[in-house]
Formats: structure tokens, C-alpha cells, sequence
């Protein structure tokens, strides 16, 4: 079978969110804007400028500065819905003097302004708040105000504060075994995980994603995942549960010792909160979050062949709803002076991981920071952290500056550290000069 | 290739509205209630309650109860955006004495009660408007006040009403010829037919919807349709614009002579409307019905492999908007005091088509009735017209008694001249009942 539909998507999003580089001689942000290129204009549109769901390649650059908007026309996928109710909107006063801020791109000689930022980093869209306001607004590419954007792994930290949210009511224990929980990965790697683990992403899997090798466990639980018809005399797994359950342990670690970012983590999670609230995760999101927070546009997740969503990466949501999340997390689950959620919840993520088990991650980037819940802590002297996805989503939430920055992009590579020279400086050169814009 | 996926779904939407009972020994809608039975239920749902896309029976009685309400989880879909901003609530006073109107089924003995007959018809949602506030209000099987429901063929008439405000605005000729418009369709049976004469369905048109044939031609349609990946050598049409280039003249019929109800019409009236307005029916619906009119939920398509909507019957929605359509209709346009859409728009509609061109068609159901823009006109005494899809999908709408009746359902069979006999007389008697209540 070849790669078709969620193959190229899945590759992109379970890929290592570290290392690599941006490649030489790309098209630049305005080059490669979507418009520009026409991908999908006219009735119909051309036929070089056409994108299926079914494309090999709809997922690479430059198509992808299209398909990050587009999901739910290229495949099945199932609505977080925002309710009926009016939403509550987020309160804007804008801060001008923020394009011009200026910082120091790691590893590069030239300072840069927030500006200049933005397109550097393909983004297609950028939202801060500060003091619960809006200051900064900003679309380019396929996003507007009425769109949504594919937030990638930035779902596995929502994912990861629904668990929180559970554990906090008491619906779920953090130290059951994952087999006590879910019978159906008794005989997989999971099932002496404790379902801790599994939120911070300790566990022992044996599954790689080394995409040039074709016999990778990547391509299994592609084909697993696809709610395309399977070939002739396919036997394997048929939806994520199916393949989860197939998922054997690194015999060179045991569970706990050490941070391994593996997507397949989260949608074990995903199904641990099903089975522990009775509700899938795109119904959870909507009743614990998106219809409290008073959300501006339902949202969606992209699904298996059974409905199951894509705990992993799956989450395709407009910006101001993204934002939303972020300054939950930053009022410890208080929304118009309500408690929405537990502050034990949002406490628990905000303490950060263990920065010495993310240590011994084979990843080397991000050093000093850790993982916790599917969030990322940079324990810095903002104590900021960060829910983080491929080809440059975020949301980054500094409690110290008051400040939370929500992006959409498109970056033609998925990792982010070829994004993060030039976004983490400058979310903190921003955090810096807001939090002196308030002391005047 | 089998039929997977769309076929079910298109044999079903493209399927003769007239005709055929309801079948024997049927479970009745409490037996067959979506939610007793169980399908997709539990995490995994056990393999016998699983309703997959690409099954084949998906849209087969009784698993059709269920996905009435899901298809944006069975197949690729288009948003159709309700924006972002308060939704404009509907007013609410409930008349409790609606469900025990009684009624004479047509060719029955017995009478029956309103209630009785929502059972009878497989009612997934009805809601009753009199006097602009909204008077009856009913939720079953898969529908709830947050969830969306297929329309069917009631698609049709919305996209028959863009068209009609194209008209209205001068954006769109109905006197010009197809070919005019779209140069693809130069050498189809379309060419030479007026927008007008699609618009009302009196084009001739070859096209068999002759399920039991497997050469008919809505086995190709169907092919075309899908979003599926098309089996290797395949060398036929991709799309919706693509079959409908090789659609070819009925050659015992003239266009304009009589009414032919195909729904290829209305496909290619999607493509009309795309290309006089350079917007695709999912946006127009958006920025011209769902935004003014203050939707509470944003809508879709389902879509075809380049995310054309499917115009012929695959919108999708919640039940108060579809409220919201057919108040609109009964305003002439005007919307909270608002003319949101210009008032001839609504007027060529509702004046009706030629009864004599619509008894010339092949169907003998539904006598003295016409169709006009995609709307049934049943020129009775109350001059009431009607979008109407398989399975029971309504909207009914009667001036004289300043009444709009909605109704989602899940009917075991397609056709509605098996559901009309508990339906037509039912929506005439509710309307008699709330005319005698308003001069009390």
C-alpha cells in the first residue's frame, strides 16, 4: 500500500520534533503564501494547482501552507462543538509597538524584529494576550479570523490537560496500570505503564519512526489509521485501538526511567480518558473546554475509521479558541471569574516534569526543559512552557509576564528547531516588553 | 470498484423521490432508535455495532438512523461557516396542544395524532414556527439541539435559492445559455439548456438512476463523486465537473418541455452559482444565509476528491437553522427587520412553476404540484411550498397560515411518497389548528 491520505500527515506529526534545519533555497513566507499560488482557485481549479486528500503530496511544502487549513475537505474527521450559546469574546487592545520589538535569533549574529519574525517563520497566524487582553493579532497564508488551522501535536498538551482535568475530579488515578483501565493492552507494552507515564511520556515502546526504513512501526500504524478501505487480504490493525494494542516494549528501558516523545503515548491517553469518562475526547474537549470558554468556532479532530480522533495530532481549531486554552491555562482554570476546570489541573502541568528523565531523552535540543502531561517547561526565569506541534504551532504561556502567545504556521520542515531560534527569543523579548509597557 | 463510501450515500440522495411503500416488518423507529441499538457506542464499539464510510450498508436501514447525523466522520466534508459572532437566537413559545392534532392519513381509515405520526415517519427533528416564534420544538434518534442532520435533497432548494439571489442581484442570467457560462460543459447536453431551465429541472437529459443496472449512469456519477482513490486504470471523470462535461441529451425530450427531476441539475447549478458569483456554494451559503441570518452552528458539505460541495444533497445541518431558511422564505427576505436577501428572490420561488410542465414528467405523484428553483409548490389552498429530501427531510412553508414546519428524519426507505400520506395531511391540519388558535 502505498503512501496515501494520513500517510504523509501522520508522518509529518509523529515526526521528532527536534533536530534538523530549514532547507536552503525554499520559497520564501510571501513566495509560498497559498493565494499567491492559487492552490485550489476556480471552478475548478487547474490542474497543477489542485490538492487531494489522497495526494502523496499534500502534506509537503508548498501545498502544506494550504493543507494546514483544509482538513476536513481531504478526510473524515469529527466536530468539537462549541454549543449554541453566544460565545464570550476575547477583550482587544491592541499594543502597536510590538512589531518592532527587537531580539537576538539564537545562534545568529543580526538581531531581528518581531516582524520580521513572523514570516521567517511561515506563520499563519499569531495571537498574544496580555493581562487577559488581546494586544496582537495577526493572519497571513490560508488563516482568517473564520478559519481554523491544524494545531498538530499542540492537541497532545489538550489531550494531556483533559487527563488532568480527570485526575483532578477523581475520575481517573494517575498511578492505575494502564491494563487495569484498558483490558485490550494487557498483552502490549502498555499495560504495566502507569497511566503517569504515559501522560508524561516515560513509557518503553518499541516503535520507530525512521521513515526511510519501510518496515518502520510508523507505516503500520499509518495504515492502521487510515479510514481509507484497506487492500485486498490486509490483516493488520484497522483503527488506533487495533494498533495500539500490537505495541511491544524497548527491551533496552523499562517504563518511567526516561522522556520519549512518541505520539502513540497520546492516543493511548486518548483512549485512557474515553474509557475513564465515557466520552471520546472530541465530546470531553467540548464539554470541559470549548462550551465553558464560550469558544468562537466549533472545532474539529481528524479520526480513524471508526471515528476515533487523532489524540496524537489530530486537532484543527480557529486561533482565538487556541488562545483561549492558553490564558485557561494562565488563570488556573478561571474563565470570567468562574472556575471552569480544577486549578489542580493546570497546577499539575505548571510544576513542569523532571528536567533529569527529559535529560535522558535521546534528544538533545531544549536543554534544562522537561515534559509533563504533554506540555513542555522551559523552567526558565519566566517559568514559562509551552504546548508544541510541528511545522511551528504553539501555544506559549509566560505566568511571570502575564502574557500567553498562540501560533499557527506552515514552516516548510515539521521541526521545530529550526523554527525556535527565531521564536523563543522572541517570545521572551516580547514577554520583556510588556511586562516594562505595564510598569509605565 | 464496489460501491463504497459515497455509492450508498448518492444511491440513496439520487434516488426518484415518488413511488414505493414502506417495506413490511420494519422495526419501527423505537425499535430502531440509534441510540437502543447501539451503533457506536463504547470505545472500541464491539465489531458488530461498527459504522464505517466504506462500509457498504452504512446508509442502509436500520445503520442510516445513525449516520443521518455523522457523515462529516464517514467521509470528507466543507464547512459552511457561520462566522464568528453571536448566533440570533430564535424566540420560543411553545404550544403544547400541537401534539394531540388530529389528522386523516392520506388512503388510511383510521386518523392519527400529530405525535403518533412523528414515530410513523422516523422524525429525527421537526420544529414548528407561527407567527415568526418558534411553537414546537422535537429531538430523537441521533439529532439533539447541538447536532446536525443530512437535508438531502432539501440541498437542492438551498442551492436553488442562491442561485434565485444571484438572479435578483443581476450577478446571475437565467436566460443564458450553460455554455455561456461554463465553456466545460460546451459539448454536454447542458450546453444549450438556460440557467433557468436547470434551475427548474425541465433539461433533457441521458441519465439512468437505475439502480439494478450496473452500466447506469449514476454508477459513473457516483464513481466521480467520490473522494475515494480511484482503482489503478481508472480513466473516468474525477469530480463533480468533470462527469457532468459528458452528460449527454435525452433525444426524445427538448429542454423546457417537461420537468425530469435528476439531480445532476442541481450539481451543475453549484457550479453555476461558483462561477457567476467566484465563490463555491459552501461559501456563498455562508456569506449570503448562514452569516446574516445568525446561525448557531456552522453547517457542511460533503464534498467531492477536489472538496467541490455537493449541491445535488449533501448539506448537513442543525435544525434551527434550517428554521431559520424557511422563515426567511415566509419574510420575504427580511430578518429581524433586515431585507437580507432581496424579496424577488424569494417571490420567483414561491410563485411557483408550471403545473403542466411538471405533469408532463414520468412521476404521477404529488398532482397539481410544480416545481420551480429547486421548490416544490403544492398550489393548495394555502399556497404551501416545500424543499424536500429522501428519507423524510422538509422544509415546509405556508404563507397563509404564517407557518414553517422542519423536519429531519430517518425513514427506512427513501422515497417520500411513502412518508407524504402521515405528513402532508398532518403539516395542513397543525396549520388549520395554529390559523383557529391565532383568532382565539
Amino acid at each position: 500500500m502505498k503512501l496515501r491520505y494520513l500517510a504523509p500527515l501522520l508522518a509529518a506529526l509523529s515526526a521528532p520534533i527536534f533536530a534538523a534545519t530549514q532547507p536552503q533555497q525554499t520559497l520564501t513566507a510571501q513566495q509560498s503564501d497559498p493565494n499567491q499560488l492559487g492552490w485550489m482557485q476556480g471552478f475548478p481549479p487547474s490542474s497543477d494547482k489542485l490538492i487531494r486528500g489522497t495526494d502523496s503530496d499534500y502534506f509537503s511544502f508548498p501545498k502544506l501552507r494550504w493543507s494546514v487549513c483544509h482538513f476536513q475537505q481531504l478526510m473524515p474527521t469529527i466536530e468539537v462543538s462549541r454549543g449554541v450559546k453566544a460565545p464570550l469574546p476575547l477583550t482587544t487592545k491592541l499594543n502597536h509597538g510590538i512589531d518592532d520589538v527587537r531580539f537576538q535569533p539564537l545562534g545568529q549574529q543580526q538581531q531581528m524584529t518581531w516582524r520580521q519574525a513572523l514570516d521567517a517563520n511561515y506563520t499563519d497566524g499569531l495571537l498574544i494576550m496580555h493581562q487577559g487582553k488581546v494586544v496582537y493579532e495577526y493572519y497571513s497564508g490560508c488563516l482568517h479570523e473564520q478559519g481554523k488551522h491544524a494545531a498538530m501535536s499542540v492537541t497532545k498538551s489538550i489531550i494531556g490537560l483533559l487527563a488532568e482535568i480527570l485526575v483532578a475530579d477523581g475520575t481517573l488515578d494517575p498511578d492505575a496500570s494502564v491494563a487495569s483501565l484498558l483490558p485490550q493492552l494487557a498483552n502490549s507494552a502498555f499495560a504495566d505503564a502507569s497511566v503517569r507515564q504515559v501522560m508524561d511520556m516515560t513509557t518503553s515502546l518499541q516503535y520507530s519512526e525512521d521513515y526511510s526504513d519501510p518496515k518502520a512501526d510508523v507505516w503500520l500504524y499509518t495504515r492502521a489509521a487510515s479510514p481509507l478501505p484497506k487492500p485486498k487480504g490486509y490483516q493488520g490493525p484497522r483503527s488506533y485501538f487495533e494498533y495500539l494494542a500490537t505495541v511491544k516494549k524497548d527491551s533496552s528501558a523499562k517504563h518511567g526511567e526516561a522522556f520519549a516523545y512518541k505520539t502513540i503515548n497520546t492516543d493511548a491517553l486518548g483512549w485512557i480518558i474515553s474509557k475513564a469518562s465515557g466520552q471520546s475526547p472530541a465530546e470531553l474537549l467540548s464539554q470541559r473546554l470549548w462550551q465553558p470558554l464560550g469558544a468562537e468556532q466549533s472545532a474539529y479532530f481528524t479520526v480513524d475509521s471508526i471515528g476515533t480522533p487523532y489524540a496524537g495530532g489530530g486537532l484543527v481549531a480557529g486561533l482565538r479558541d487556541m488562545a483561549r486554552i492558553g490564558q485557561l491555562m494562565l488563570n488556573q482554570g478561571q474563565w470570567r471569574g468562574k472556575q471552569v476546570i480544577p486549578a489542580a489541573a493546570v497546577d499539575s502541568i505548571t510544576q513542569g516534569g523532571d528536567p533529569e528523565v527529559f535529560a535522558r531523552s535521546p534528544y538533545k535540543d531544549l536543554q534544562g526543559w522537561s515534559y509533563r502531561s504533554m506540555w513542555w517547561h522551559s523552567h526558565n526565569e519566566h517559568q514559562a512552557y509551552a504546548a508544541r506541534g510541528v511545522h511551528g504551532q504553539t501555544i506559549y504561556v509566560d505566568p511571570t509576564a502575564d502574557m500567553v502567545i498562540v501560533r499557527f504556521a506552515s514552516f516548510p520542515t515539521p521541526k521545530n528547531a529550526a523554527i525556535d531560534p527565531t521564536s523563543l527569543p522572541a517570545y521572551h523579548a516580547v514577554a520583556q516588553y510588556l511586562m516594562a509597557a505595564a510598569e509605565r
